[in-house]
């Protein structure tokens, strides 16, 4: 069995935290590798992340091509896909070596990016794709469903969410929460022109298409963390990946249990 | 072939357009049967229905339980049910006759309540299940989910909607539009004391039951139709039907063309 | 000097709080009521409410009237209007005696409702007035600013907020917060039907008419306590009212500082 | 008299309505500037803007320091800040000319912009000041009402409104609307991570200060036109002007009279 033990580089505790894990799984046979930052690593059975939401996505995206579990591991901060504290790791330990333990599998967003009809990009991404204006002035852009247009927009732009990344940046943009089991895009316009434009929902089944820059300067971005800038030339198209990141699921609490509490964005933590 | 007409009996100006589609129906042999208003009326193939989407709503939770196709003609008003004008019956009649059109099946909701833990009412609905307080208190009550408890609620009340009722009720209340073809269940909290609960969409396969009334009176309406007193013995339970309605569909416009004109909702009517 | 002890009467526990409240001020030669919910009580100099928000809602509205102050010391909820906790008033006993504090001046809703053109009530209120639908249909009525019609609204009602009660109901149907210091009426339609109908806010020297009940059956309620119910011959008048209540405020925090924990509403208490 | 026409330079149209109204008005000899985007003209009596609101904006933030009364021409679109349509000038002409008319003073913001303690840029604006992020990353920042620190945020930005902007940026990012004839910012949190930060009211008496820019890159922007990158140096000062703007009102509507069509923002124009 071979870990990948990943951990926010910008935090120094964390690595020493990543050591000690590291060490108690050597003492077990295992074979460690600690993510150096340095890209895909070949062949590994467990990635073990230290860290909160934002190191997880990172991960996510890198390894999810190859179906590798992601146990993730909550620093003290609030989180969404990390399933247990550091304090817990080592009662969980043996569960962990075993494999006796659940994975929770969720959609991950496919987003292919062309410029002038010619695939320029091609993203994974677990929480969302927004496009949005660089700077103070509104952007305007059609949305395609299916093949039909759905509406124009003219804003500061639009946020398509899986349901996993319904609690994080969607939901702070107006729209709603989903159950992770659902296979559904969550749309929400970001301060829409036109009032009446709401958040919407559509079966993951369908594509979207984002196109007809016609005004303004507008960037992409996945998950935070991967963005562009976009001309008029550009067209976005977004469809449920083919893959699923696993997350793995020890506790097995149900999603809406203490929801309020785990977003931790009630303005008291 | 035995059509059933049925008109919104409020409206004077619906009778009359009822007897004109009769005749003209009559002249080609098929039987037509005009609602008075006595309730079920057995071996129908067809529902032409007269109306807004109040009176679609009616015919729809006493035809889906046979399959029996529903056709709604608008008669003026806006509306989401309806897929054809009073103007265009005509162009339409022979499609309608020789059945060329498309199905379009709606998700209903099967409502049970229960009073001390027996079944008091069964009602099938097709836009929504609405639980509020019917005076200037607030009601408090429970939410489990898949047989977890999800969340205590305190406000005016709860509304799940399905993705057909997403467009009425549960807009104004907050909750986002949904695309019919999803098999969902919209929750959106009313007027919570808790800023933070939000709405929510789960998976139409889980059960969802409200129940501990703890304080308030509260009533439940379905479609805005039906409607009982609640008190602390109740509890209701709402899962998907197996029933769906049948919407007779002419012309396949995408749900998503030209929504907000379609809402009817925007000020300017 | 003569202190009104007012507690919640429901609750036991206040009671003996209020008891040796009473003989801390006795043994320094103040006279001593405890209110036993019989009504006004003439020449009073200091109102203390032990409770929450509702109680001292309550003691406002009867001691506006006579401009007597009001302190209210909290039980252990969360609230707005209480400036002490229970275990702080020992400490500032002193000050409370000496009338060494600040007098908090809020704005209240002068609430007259006309039945066929007569008077028929007139109460005032801190926090807010509500019309609502008491059953499962919306309501329609018009309202008037100054004389002008504003808008007909159709919906589960609208609430009018003091900037003292924006952060309680009104809040909840999505109003904003609103500073106390300010001389302002925030009106916000619940669940309407146009989802264009958005909360707004008005110079409280205007008056505020809402009649043409021409649908539906409607209650008005003000600060969630007072309650009746209404038909198509009531007009509700509503402006500020030439009383105010006068909170004591001992601690001068600023309203904004720490306003996510002391609405206590973020799903966390 | 000295009247200046300023248009659109952007659309040719509104050029040849400029020649049109200017040969009007000088032959009943009134002395007139056409606007050739070089800047500030001296002693002008009346400024007459054909076009949108962005046009009359523009002109607003040069002609308040002197009182200038600016009378907005609506060229087809729909705008708060034109009292006439085009092919209403020659009808209120004589009216113009003699001044027969009420001048409606709107409130401007007052925004100092300090670069490490040194005043760096100030500006007036009529409808908001925005700081947002400049990426897909959130921004940090402080907010300081009257010297007590406020709350920090974390979200894509703020907005700070005047009642005449609450119906354009402002009312996109969910803030209320507000009448024109009060003195209050309305300041709403965009896409803020916690959900429990609102838009809130408060009085344009006090001073509001953004500092403490912690993370991420923003850009200030006033009425969507000023804008500028901020850095961590920067601090943001916004207080209500001691100069109005004065529009010339030809026809004393109520503000809130057909409110929604005025808005042309919801989905049908």
């Amino acid at each position: 069995m071979k870990v990948l033990l990943v951990n926010n580089r910008l935090k120094a505790s964390t690595e020493v935290m990543a050591k000690d894990i590291a060490n108690s799984l050597i003492k077990r046979d295992i074979s460690v590798v600690i993510d150096e930052g340095n890209g895909y690593i070949d062949n590994i059975d467990l990635v073990i992340v230290l860290g909160g939401d934002g190191t997880i996505l990172r991960a996510a995206r890198q390894y999810a091509y190859e179906n590798t579990p992601i146990l993730g591991v909550n620093m003290g901060t609030v989180g969404f896909l990390s399933t247990i504290e550091l304090n817990e790791f080592y009662h969980y330990l043996e569960r962990i070596i075993t494999g006796d333990y659940i994975l929770d599998a969720r959609m991950l967003l496919d987003v292919m990016i062309y410029k002038n009809g010619q695939l320029y990009k091609n993203n994974i991404c677990l929480n969302e794709v927004v496009i949005k204006s660089k700077n103070h002035k509104m952007i305007n852009f059609d949305v395609e469903i299916g093949g039909d247009k759905q509406n124009s927009y003219k804003g500061d732009g639009l946020l398509v969410a899986t349901p996993t990344g319904s609690t994080a940046y969607s939901l702070s943009c107006g729209g709603p929460i989903a159950d992770p089991d659902l296979e559904v895009f969550i749309i929400t316009p970001m301060a829409p022109h036109l009032i009446t434009q709401k958040p919407f929902i559509l079966s993951a089944t369908k594509e979207i298409v984002i196109n007809n820059f016609i005004a303004g300067e507008a960037i992409i971005s996945m998950d935070g963390q991967i963005a562009f800038e976009l001309d008029a030339s550009f067209s976005i198209h977004i469809k449920k990946s083919e893959h699923q990141v696993l997350l793995v699921d020890l506790k097995q609490k149900p999603f809406f249990s203490n929801l309020e509490a785990r977003l931790g964005r009630n303005g008291v933590t």
